[in-house]
């Protein structure tokens, strides 16, 4: 089939561990502080995205987790990505025919058909627009064959998703917020590589809510314009921060990293806080955990063993090296135990860090653990651990992973 | 009996709108910060004493509730008090000789029986320590006689605990903070007295919590240690809010006191929030009253109709005009039901605001009032509902109000 243009890539999850929280520019979605991210392997969880052009479709139709969007024109974002990739596609069709190339298929003009799906639940409450739009982005530049770096590209998805330029990179990545009133400077950086710290791994902890948190959208521009200690923040905490973790990270120095991590977790819920009327993300559950894992660091010989973080929603996130990973598992398992008859459902095992015989739940206490410092919480206040760890950017597949048939329909 | 030298007094509770929350000198009790409060009727809290003094006494004994204190001479805060208000009755008995008066009974240098009480159980979780220390130091001034005034006794009971030097006036009171290093600054002055708004009432919510809070003399040492939010709040917010309130409270401007009130009890939890490890003293259920208060203010004609602020604990205390109570309570009743088979013992209803007929709970919601902001909690989430109002500063009562027998010990 020599005239579909089409191509299939993927794209990861991020968590920040120095958070984002405010816009000084919403339409081109400039945030008013750096932050700096791990990318999450996108074996557990990730974004998967097909697009074709052709000259036959007679509109461009997005389809996400099966279900098609109607008035794409309306999706500003949306549009803001596909205007500027297609503005480099239209520069890069003149170059090529100045400089005496034919046939040069004119995909800037043409009708593109999206389909894209999530391999984890948006029920769970993680993030999808961050990986969601790298993987648009990521997928547009590959069919356009845009001779444009990554860099380049991450200021494109920084304005369908301000958080989604730090998925455009694997291992740990910085969104430096930049200055100009154009944006032009406001993009992602990688910090190290997902090879430079092969110790450090994740787990996310899907916690249980009542209500529908306020959206993060729209919550941080009511902190932006109430909460007086933001600007504190802005200016005086996270230019340090910034600087400090990523000395750590290229020091694998666990203990400032976490140190760093925890903080600004805190920070971002407290300037939640201090927005009026304010914003609450975590909940009883998520302050347990917080309780857990601070005992579980003051347990033995005071080095840290796990940090947590949290976005804007109750579940955590919790960082810690590969070692302590298992034990981190069975405390949560024991204070936060599974409705679910199947711990395989409960824990996504792939590291298959329990054997046939063990069970998770089967509690030694650290030494030195004060196991009264949370009470055992009702079955399924925590929905799902997820064991995962630092992972690459985005990938292309080959041609048969598309998610479209050869009408260009999903399949 | 004309050698008995005993006087019984009474002082109230105090709730602050500008909170306290970190000391400059811990053994002074100096604040990081000013703070102001509003003190509450006796008529539903106080504390209760009576001082005895006697030659016969062999050593100064303390019944606190019914129960004695051993090892006085450890309490470094109650020594304080003693220290210094016997030092004032040293140096008027010694201007009473040279004035050529005879036979002063030498009360500085006798033993005291102290019997101390308090009309709500310490389990509710309210601020003892400040209508105590406001009662054991206002009872001291009256048996020794001390030509001293209410402000100058207010830098004693400060050093007993901060925040009782508030509880010294009644009314609206602030606590300067002061500069001197000696603390001879730091002291609570009347800003309007108990009569000058009586349209606003108080409402105390008696939260279930499962686990002991943080007491607040540790945690705030916390915050001022690790969160670096707190001293933004405490060189540029506070100083701003102390000047804006007092503005309100002169004009008997709900809207600005409740707006003020509501950001700095959201700014305290904030940095707690900050604190690292973090110290959290809200819980579900005070968020939700938070939403229900936030909504319910949002409802009507946008004029403020309710104010929370939380102290350290998940507590809540509501102010509001008269005119709100009852409506208040029927919504706190239908999202927090009690478990309590008579409401009486659910709701403290001293004002007769329900008739015989109505039943607390039977709800008709404000129009625009959106049901759905919270879900109905479990019975008992919230234990009772405490209704009181603005009320006067420590009294004297009779000596039949006595609450020592002719021996001197607890009746």
């Amino acid at each position: 089939m020599a005239d579909v243009y089409e191509k299939t890539t993927t794209a990861p999850v991020n968590i920040a561990v120095i958070k984002y929280w405010g816009k000084r520019d919403t339409s081109l979605i400039l945030p008013t502080n750096s932050s700096l991210s791990v990318t999450l392997s996108q074996d557990q969880l990730r974004s998967k995205t097909t697009i074709r052009a052709s000259k036959d479709f007679k509109t461009t139709r997005l389809w996400l987790n099966g279900v098609e969007e109607v008035n794409l024109e309306n999706n500003k974002r949306l549009q803001a990505c596909l205007r500027s990739t297609r503005l480099l596609r239209k520069e890069y069709e003149n170059s090529l025919s100045s400089a005496g190339h034919l046939n040069i298929p004119p995909l800037s003009e043409w009708n593109l058909h999206i389909c894209s799906e999530n391999n984890f639940p948006t029920a769970a409450g993680l993030a999808s627009s961050a990986s969601g739009f790298a993987c648009l982005v990521y997928t547009l530049a590959k069919l356009f064959e845009l001779p444009t770096s990554i860099t380049d590209l991450s200021r494109i998805a920084r304005q369908g998703s301000g958080s989604s330029c730090r998925s455009m990179f694997g291992g740990f990545v910085a969104w430096e917020m930049g200055n100009n009133a154009d944006g032009s400077d406001s993009q992602a950086v990688q910090v190290a590589s997902e090879t430079h710290w092969p110790e450090l791994e994740a787990l996310i902890c899907v916690v249980s809510d009542l209500k529908k948190a306020t959206s993060s959208t729209e919550g941080m521009q009511h902190t932006v314009n109430t909460s007086e200690l933001l600007q504190y923040r802005i200016s005086k905490v996270v230019p340090k921060r910034m600087h400090d973790i990523e000395a750590a990270i290229h020091a694998r120095d666990f203990k400032k990293f976490a140190e760093i991590t925890m903080r600004d977790s805190n920070q971002f819920h407290a300037v939640c806080m201090d927005t009026f009327p304010p914003i609450f993300y975590m909940n009883d559950v998520s302050r347990a955990i917080i309780r857990l894992i601070t005992e579980y660091n003051n347990s033995g010989d005071g080095t840290y063993k796990a940090a947590y973080t949290f976005d804007a929603g109750p579940n955590a996130v919790i960082y810690a090296p590969k070692k302590n990973i298992k034990e981190i598992i069975n405390l949560l398992a024991h204070y936060f135990p599974s409705t679910l008859d199947s711990n395989k459902e409960y824990f996504n095992d792939h590291a298959c860090l329990f054997s046939a015989e063990e069970r998770i739940g089967q509690l030694s206490f650290p030494s030195g653990f004060n196991s009264q410092i949370i009470p055992v919480f009702p079955a399924g206040s925590v929905k799902q651990l997820l064991h995962t760890r630092v992972g690459e950017g985005p990938k292309i597949l080959e041609s048969d992973e598309s998610l479209l048939n050869s009408a260009g329909l999903p399949k």
